[in-house]
């Protein structure tokens, strides 16, 4: 994905006809917009006398998340491309037997690619959560509902990756070859689903005072 | 907010320690995304043959997405403009009785707008769903995906606008006027919630062929 697209441009894009950048895309953007505010948050505790105590993890959190800003921004990118490729398979010629094999394999092949990325996404998910909430515990309180925001986005992003998860196994001839990833897939989205739930209702707590 | 901005840019300046953009804005630009998806789903259905006889209602919701991605970016640019008055209010002088009064009550009113920034965001994601839900029952069901995309975003912009609504809330000192902003977002929210949960487990099963 070129980050270097304005916002308007982005929005144009997504609302296009063209098929990229697609759901995939907005699922992995919202794991790096979840990634940013938590580095916010931990800009926003650094520095403060009352933090003073968790400045050293602050600091090493900052660091983690921007790597997983990166990777969420690399992951949109390949999404788009692994996207391309599966359009690619479907305009292979399809007249002899031959070409019908050839074009019926690069189908298969690269549909099981596009399920592998929207994976990727829900694993960094899953490893993104824990950090955020350190970060909504440990960090600038005045900030909680940021950290909240953050752990909110973070799970429609793995959310919607799922879902392309698994409309892209679905369309596979050969599942069982997938089915591991689908299920790890599954699994670390209801931990993230179950882990948030858990996590915005503390947090709104927090916040009335409870 | 300034969509003219690349998406670099907009993370980088979220992730800073500047507060805006922050929680509330990603919460309204997550809105956009949506909405934007929506759109996307209707123009990878209007022209096709098999959707013919939805044609004129993908044609309709198109045109009300449309609203909403450009209601959300006012909204996004709003919330960061509402926060800077709360943090101009805080900076007035506090001397005087009167100046502490004069900042005291600055402080209250734009509090209270910063509250309601994001409790329109939430009532822009209540109207938006059924949009999304027609677009995802009736829309090409090979973008099935992409409209539960969205489904779940809008989720986690309204639970997100929701943590901004009660933060605000939470800071007034006079809450019982703020009590029904409360009290209404809190149960559009919840409508949302339990709405998005239904939709998404409705699109899985028909993904899986259920």
């Amino acid at each position: 994905m070129d980050t270097k697209k304005s916002i308007q441009k982005y929005l144009e894009e997504l609302s296009s006809n063209s098929p990229t950048p697609g759901g995939g895309n907005v699922a992995a953007l919202c794991g790096a917009l979840s990634a940013s505010l938590g580095v916010m948050v931990c800009n926003l505790t650094i520095g403060k006398k009352k933090y003073l105590d968790v400045e050293a993890d602050m600091n090493q959190l900052k660091e983690k998340l921007n790597v997983y800003t990166e990777r969420f921004i690399t992951l949109a990118k390949n999404d788009n491309e692994a996207f391309e490729r599966v359009m690619d398979a479907f305009k292979l010629p399809k007249e002899t037997d031959e070409q019908k094999k050839l074009r019926s394999g690069a189908i298969e092949k690269s549909t099981l690619e596009a399920a592998s990325v929207p994976a990727e996404v829900i694993a960094n998910c899953r490893e993104l959560l824990p950090f955020l909430e350190v970060i909504s515990s440990k960090g600038n309180q005045n900030s909680l509902s940021d950290a909240g925001v953050a752990i909110a986005v973070t799970s429609a992003a793995s959310e919607g990756a799922f879902l392309n998860v698994l409309i892209n196994y679905s369309a596979l001839n050969k599942k069982q070859k997938a089915s591991e990833l689908l299920n790890r897939a599954e699994t670390l989205n209801a931990e993230i689903k179950e882990e948030t739930q858990f996590l915005l209702s503390e947090i709104k707590n927090k916040i009335r005072g409870n």
